[in-house]
């Protein structure tokens, strides 16, 4: 008898869904266009060679390297050093997280699969945003579970539609992930919107998951406050666990450095089972572990007012080369490295819908985006402000031009 | 109400077994022994300083570092170039790789673990040796499966018990995990000992699963083959799936670099679901696996030489202590860097099994070697040959002056 080896269930169901819709996008023939590419797709800042890592960071690796205190294996639950560096660098006057409440992974990625590993049984659910990151989606079915949308509205400046958040819960909720800055959105939740969403959180009993991976990374006009630290502020009755990482703040995606943090009540037994799980892996690089201690326990505070700078530098410069195109409504993105532009199909004379839209800008002129359709909604596209700043005029100048050439 | 999170059956299934028999060893008040410790209980190659990972690694490692070329994501299934590298160096005559055959992974732990995601359903089981590593059955239990067990003989040189492998399958095996060289018993199984299993795998129309993260570190004395190599001699008709990395045979546990190999028919469906669920987390740090690419290209064959070497030294200074040690009978070990030692209880007046031997060896002499009941063998202990050889031979005096102390 030949061997036929089978998947598991568990293997079938985990399917990341951007790749059939960006499949679509990149359906046919190449494009012809002359002009060279630019892809405003990729969520990896370091791609164009314009934001670096802080320099001690890259001096910490090649130290660490070099003096082999880190080639042998790291506890389960993190570097020592690092969970230190995490628990006092998140700390504030309201929250005091020690050592025991931070779990480190093999990046943000990990830390959100890890945490929602401990969490979920089969049946649950979990309350995610729409527009909104996939892999929430993947991971939680891929645990034979599902999600509830809440909606983003971008009428109000990608902030919670409370009664969408209200009327999504049911007695199978088990956790409200919210992202906040926002990818695909490019938002900042106020300090007086996080309460109202913990509000809620809190009056159907259920904890907060926080993705916090752009934590910090806001434009000036824009403040950002913790989930957990607005919780506190609240009363401190409301658990959330968070995942952040390096990946953003400090541009070293590929290092895959990541963590969770516990805040608040109830969380212990989550807490251990988390600690049970990261126990099979032993979770991230250790020289990358300790490296990053060193950059969090140094605050590179230069380095990141200089990121946020750039950042907004970049995307005023999508955003005005946008904001002039027929068909497009441009909402001013206030931090992380996105914006999500809408499409007025109706004026557009050829266009049915983001994923033609993404689809012909590619095709006439080599300008990449992905259609809102990857991220839940309808007739937006993302674009990444990470290209330098000529790239990304460029890209509007296109864009522009695309419009104009389709227009009603 | 306030908040009680619960965690998941599936972390709550998932318990590492040797912390709870370690504890057991360490219960009651800390030694009073003047002696220094010495750990022959930790699998960390780097612990004591004398075994250094090859130069190449280390300025590799620096060099990507500061090139930052290596900042960004790496692409789901591993890097391209480490993909390539260990499906060129796992390459022979008569088993060819390619790099669409390699998946890379958290270390060989995240590679098992994905590797068992990919193929377990709920209720099903994996065939494991006896004594073994614990990892295996850690994850088949978290899963909602289970292990069964076949023997290793100590009197057979640890060989696999072909009878209880034989009746270890039934209608749910899926799997069957063969370690070699072996940790905890240091052995490596010859040419026709790997036929003989894999004969009884094809009969049963079962995949073969190698742990192969000591793969080539062995002996004078004795030759490694590969599963796979096997398995093509024998016509190829066994699918193997491997795990291997870095960790051991480079000496850098730290890094979490892993990976998996696939070889044979069969296993298409397998592959693609493995690397859906790759895609969840994204692997290992990209800086380690393009450094890990540049010293599988080297083939770093003269630091492999005298690391086996110096195995080999460190383990025969053990042995030439416990030889002379009453009640105990030591198997030679061939490769890795364990050893099982028999304890022959009656030999002893009043120890009755081997956590009271290793706990009163730990109060007494404080030396500290773990239980064979850590990997389901009673009345052994295991010993690890790392640390430098003096530390061995005085190792060997304690144990033996333990040994008379005791001695029926
Ligand atoms: C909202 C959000 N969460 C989590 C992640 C994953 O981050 P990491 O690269 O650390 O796994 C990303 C990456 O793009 C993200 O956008
Ligand atoms: C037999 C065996 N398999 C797998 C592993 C895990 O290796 P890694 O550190 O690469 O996860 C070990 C580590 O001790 C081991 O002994």
């Amino acid at each position: 008898m030949p061997f036929e080896i089978k998947a598991s269930e568990k293997a079938k169901r985990t399917v990341n869904p951007i790749r059939a819709i960006v499949d679509k996008v990149l359906a046919g023939p190449p494009s012809t266009c002359p002009l060279k590419r630019i892809p405003l797709s990729l969520g990896d800042p370091t791609h164009f060679g314009n934001l670096l890592p802080p320099s001690l960071l890259t001096s910490s690796l090649q130290d660490c390297a070099s003096s082999h205190k880190f080639d042998g294996y790291v506890p389960a639950f993190g570097c020592p050093n690092l969970r230190k560096s995490v628990a006092e660098s998140f700390s504030s006057e309201n929250v005091k997280y020690t050592d025991d409440d931070v779990v480190v992974a093999s990046g943000c990625s990990g830390a959100l699969e890890l945490l929602l590993t401990g969490l979920l049984n089969p049946g649950q659910n979990i309350l995610v945003p729409k527009p909104g990151f996939p892999l929430y989606e993947v991971i939680a079915v891929s645990h034979g579970c599902t999600v509830k949308y809440y909606n983003l509205n971008p009428s109000d400046n990608w902030n919670v539609d409370l009664n969408s958040l209200e009327s999504a819960f049911d007695s199978n909720t088990v956790g409200v992930l919210i992202n906040n800055p926002s990818n695909p959105c490019g938002s900042v939740f106020s300090k007086s919107h996080l309460k109202q969403i913990i509000e809620v959180c809190e009056k159907h009993n259920t904890m907060v998951i926080g993705d916090e991976v752009y934590g910090g990374m806001v434009f000036e006009g824009s403040e950002y406050n913790s989930l957990a630290e607005v919780s506190a502020e609240m009363g401190g009755t409301v658990p959330v666990v968070s995942c952040s990482g390096m990946a953003k703040q400090y541009l070293v995606p590929g290092m895959r450095v990541g963590w969770l943090t516990f805040y608040g009540p109830g969380l212990e037994e989550l807490k251990g089972g988390v600690k049970s799980l990261s126990q099979v892996v032993l979770g991230a690089c250790h020289l990358a572990q300790e490296a990053s201690s060193r950059a969090l326990d140094d605050g590179c505070e230069e380095f990141k007012k200089e990121l946020n700078l750039k950042l907004q530098t970049q995307a005023g410069a999508l955003e005005s080369g946008l904001k002039g195109c027929h068909g497009l409504t441009v909402i001013k993105p206030e931090g992380a490295m996105y914006t999500m532009v809408k499409i007025n199909v109706e004026e557009f004379k050829d266009i049915a819908n983001d994923i033609e839209f993404t689809k012909m800008l590619l095709d006439e002129k080599n300008v990449f985006a992905l259609p809102g359709t990857c991220f839940g909604i309808e007739n937006f596209f993302r674009a990444v402000y990470c290209a330098p700043v000529e790239m990304l005029e460029e890209a509007g100048v296109r864009i522009k031009e695309f419009c104009e050439d389709h227009k009603m």
